[in-house]
């Protein structure tokens, strides 16, 4: 699986000369800083009633780069296209803003897809059952769903687990510089790490990262594990399982909802992430 | 300024038994995790036609607890209201889910207080002008500032601003033991922390925090400083400084588009703020 990361530093980092108070004495330093910027998504797309047309679906805040994999795995996780064959083409729109970046970029779908834009603005986290709840957030997912996970036979060895953290941040190339990205990696049954995206929102890094996989055709990901830098949360956990992802590892904690995610779909979570320890909180069979 | 915790422990974290690895061993072990529940925030208000109308304006993944200063200070910051008399109640609405939550908050707006919810539904990041990037982005937010920041006087010493991130320490009382709470805390000229709030998403935290100070009509924040756990981006500054806060200072790193953001508006950016060693990002004139 290919997926060498394609950011541009020069993009996604910004340097600045600031003031460091060391000891208490201030000095003068040159500081580098992770790149913030608006990306809006625009969708190309045939309506119901057989006429093309384009549309505004989000504006997030984002670390500029990798924003070709970044809309068609947002558009993923969302329920909104299923296989790669559903995009016609993926390309930066309009002209740059005054820093020369392109914050728009464009996702022209096929003429057979069609979209249900009403699920980006229904309440995802309701359902008339249950009200506003948790449980009513997992029937949601699991409607969604995509893929089966509870059989996958994914898994691997306490020790090359231990290692991921370590091999994430060797791959991280924007993160050493200024502590202020999100890391997401893809990684097999051995603890080799395939691919590695970054992000200033968490969302956005896994988002890159299944967007690459869903633009080669790789999904599900039914042999590989999902490594994130931070937390797991519900929101993460559902691109993991839209994505049919067996296991998902965090360096730091999980969420209540995300365990109950984890335990509702059989995904082995993974959480506090170390070398020498680590908390299994869903599926530990899959761990030897 | 009062501003005690009032996080009910019971309704913020979950045990749960989980297999923990220790140096390669599996054992059994009773662990803590951080809850996540959804939030639907309903607004009860005057239609320009004159008639009232309730409205379900936003959803959120929010740690239960203080959902009466989460929804105030969602609205505050969305510039949806101005002032504590703008609303007449904020209460808990309908029967609790399964888990015994109640994950429905409304709020009532005065009869006379005449609300744009568009402003919610519109793009946010973009202007006319510009198209989508990080100066309209900042062009957008000057229109909604209430405050003037330029030139409030606050001040801090460098020693007293090295000690905050024991002190916000000290006064969580959930992070420490699910390790999985962002905070925001509220701090004067002194170091002293008045108010301190947690959430599972760090815009909950803050959000919790300005509306604890804005139903107690104590905004604008301009003799106060903010102090968040995590990282310094865009979206948290913004809170910022539509609550008329100075100073921010975050633990982590900041983005590119927040250091505009406080240079823009004249706020006190510190980052990595550490007990002896910290950056200033902006204004360091408010640091002796």
């Amino acid at each position: 699986m290919a997926g060498e990361p394609e950011m541009n530093e020069s993009k996604s980092i910004r340097s600045l000369e600031i003031e460091r108070f060391n000891s208490l004495r201030p000095e003068k330093i040159t500081d580098i800083v992770a790149m913030e910027e608006p990306l809006e998504i625009r969708l190309a797309h045939t309506r119901p009633d057989g006429r093309r047309a384009q549309q505004s679906i989000s504006i997030t805040m984002r670390t500029p780069g990798n924003e070709e994999e970044l809309a068609p795995g947002f558009l993923f996780s969302e329920g909104i296209v299923r296989a790669s064959g559903d995009i016609v083409s993926v390309a930066p729109c309009g002209p740059p803003a005054a820093n020369g970046l392109v914050n728009v970029v464009r996702v022209e779908l096929s003429e057979n897809i069609r979209v249900d834009l009403g699920r980006l603005e229904r309440h995802f986290y309701t359902s008339s059952s249950c009200g506003v709840c948790g449980k009513a957030s997992l029937d949601a997912v699991a409607v969604q769903g995509n893929y089966e996970l509870e059989n996958l036979s994914f898994s691997i060895s306490a020790r090359a687990l231990g290692e991921l953290p370590n091999s994430l941040k060797i791959e991280q190339s924007v993160f050493e510089k200024t502590g202020g990205l999100h890391a997401s990696g893809l990684f097999d049954s051995t603890g080799k790490i395939l691919a590695t995206r970054e992000d200033i929102g968490r969302h956005n890094a896994l988002d890159k990262l299944i967007g690459q996989a869903f633009l080669r055709d790789q999904l599900p990901l039914s042999s590989y594990g999902i490594l994130v830098s931070g937390r797991a949360s519900f929101e993460l956990m559902q691109k993991a399982m839209m994505a049919g992802c067996p296991m998902f590892a965090a360096v730091g904690a999980p969420s209540s909802l995300a365990v109950e995610l984890a335990e509702e779909f059989g995904i082995t979570l993974v959480g506090f992430l170390k070398r020498d320890q680590f908390n299994i909180y869903s599926r530990p069979d899959r761990i030897q």
